[in-house]
């Protein structure tokens, strides 16, 4: 069993996960964001006093924090966007302070983005996939990987942020200071920003929204599908780049803008037979994210997984070869 | 000691390399490139011989071959563009089957750029540096990753293709069939043709080439200075991806456009400040390649030594952790 924690902007999950994948118990708070990094602190444990009740709390072999970013696995802290109350907070230090943790559990912290990778390598669209990139399409863009059929989070965890590189270095100025960054084509926020500016509209008293635009592609509004394409083409651009630097073989795309299902996929794949053209990236595959719901839960779960199976050196075949 | 092998279109070194990278024998013979297959693999038939007959022959343990691409390490093939005699050719089973090598020592077969991040990382500008990025920039754009203190050529040893990455979707098509890549902002012939272009000329009886067009930029030429400039763009924002995805700490530039020295590094530098702008990436730095000549050499005995290093455990941490 292993115990997961999802930490986001309004909601703290946690959950135990059996050796399947399955959750078989759950608790859940909401996030105090804008109160006290204390009050966060008790809000997580009262989330795993909560998890600690049920029986099978007495098998847990491992604990993983997925959470929103910036974090530093290197130094277990993090710094969420969405929560103010934290700004370089030790999380890692706090959940393994919990009294009711077994004594030598080290908590294995994680971003959302390199969660949800770990998620969908383990039980989803990455399932028996070595090398894999995962992204999250949403009012951001970020991602994780999956490389030698390990999780790569990189050194401070933050391994796979596909939404700050350059696809357009003439292209239009991005929030983080650069130019042409993939966010700034592909996001939900890009496409609604484009549509508007093309002069489409969601129609009398709805808001823009990506959603919104979808709608209108699926209708055959031109300006809603060249808002898509142009998002599209960022994305493969970038799925491309991603393949000829790591040989990745799939690329998983969940958040909110893949739910718009074939108006993004189909113009992805399209865009993606132009900048995917080496012999050795030819394979690559686009797939939507099969885990839409605790892929956070699961992916904490994972990383907990892959800790403890490596530290029981299940993994490790270097011993094999020489004993054989 | 280790024996390495590096095959390029104009010649086959080999070198018997010792445990701290000096190269203690060598032989070296022109490259029959248009002949026959079996004309080629005879060729490095009597490189290994001239290195057989060395005393320290008796201790090797391990080979690297170095080759120019696309190889394909999964299949231990390779199809150098340079080499036409050559087209899926199983070089790791001939260099296997010469008689002269020890029974049981399998060859590592590598890509060119791959074996300089290898070398660079042993014993060059990479030394001590644990994610890094190594480029080869000259006619073409090569390139390959060390990731987590290991070389990463990825499964079919092709990673770290970073000249065919596109930084720019909507900039000029290029020869490999995608748009904007890298490679033509970046490379010595796209300095040259963007030179030639923009009006510059090599001055009178000269042929124009990249060395050329540094030679005039060291004397303020404002054309050659633009040119110099757009690669240094290219490359910074490739090297500000890379390091976005992977947590690259140093990225090292060897091949002929590198020679250009400031010429180049001074706007790269300036170009990374603009791309490379995420918390984890600031501290990033870019340095000349150390080891011009022998890289591909050096690198082969590297990524020989890497294999006999891990095959003997000696880099096998889960096994101490676990014993611990």
């Amino acid at each position: 069993m292993y115990a997961a924690l999802d930490i986001g902007g309004t909601k703290i999950a946690g959950a135990l996960v059996d050796e399947g994948g399955s959750v078989v118990h759950r608790a859940e708070l909401p996030t105090p964001a804008r109160e006290s990094a204390q009050r966060m602190a008790r809000t997580i444990d009262a989330v795993i006093d909560t998890l600690s009740a049920a029986p099978a709390w007495g098998t847990v072999r491992g604990v993983g924090v997925a959470s929103a970013g910036p974090v530093d696995t290197a130094a277990g802290t993090v710094s969420p966007v969405n929560i103010p109350a934290w700004r370089d907070f030790p999380l890692v230090e706090s959940v393994r302070a919990h009294p009711l943790l077994l004594t030598g559990l080290e908590p294995v912290l994680l971003g959302d983005a390199v969660a949800m990778a770990a998620a969908e390598h383990w039980l989803g669209a990455a399932r028996g996939v070595d090398n894999a990139l995962c992204m999250v399409v949403s009012t951001g863009v970020g991602g994780g990987y999956v490389l030698g059929g390990r999780l790569h989070p990189g050194p401070s965890g933050n391994a796979g942020h596909i939404g700050h590189i350059s696809v357009g270095i003439d292209g239009p100025p991005c929030a983080c200071g650069a130019r042409g960054c993939v966010e700034g084509y592909a996001s939900g926020t890009a496409i609604t920003r484009y549509a508007v500016q093309t002069g489409w509209s969601p129609g009398p008293g709805l808001q823009p929204s990506a959603a919104a635009v979808a709608a209108s592609a699926r209708e055959g509004d031109k300006r809603a599908l060249a808002a898509y394409d142009r998002s599209a083409r960022a994305l493969a651009a970038a799925i491309a780049g991603s393949a000829a630097l790591l040989e990745i073989e799939v690329a998983v795309i969940g958040g909110g803008v893949a739910q718009a299902g074939e108006t993004l996929f189909t113009p992805l794949r399209r865009h993606l037979r132009a900048f995917a053209v080496l012999d050795f990236v030819r394979d690559l595959k686009v797939r939507p994210a099969a885990l839409a719901r605790d892929a956070g839960l699961i992916g904490a779960a994972a990383a907990a997984r892959q800790q403890f199976t490596e530290r029981s050196g299940a993994a490790a075949p270097v011993v094999h070869e020489t004993s054989a």
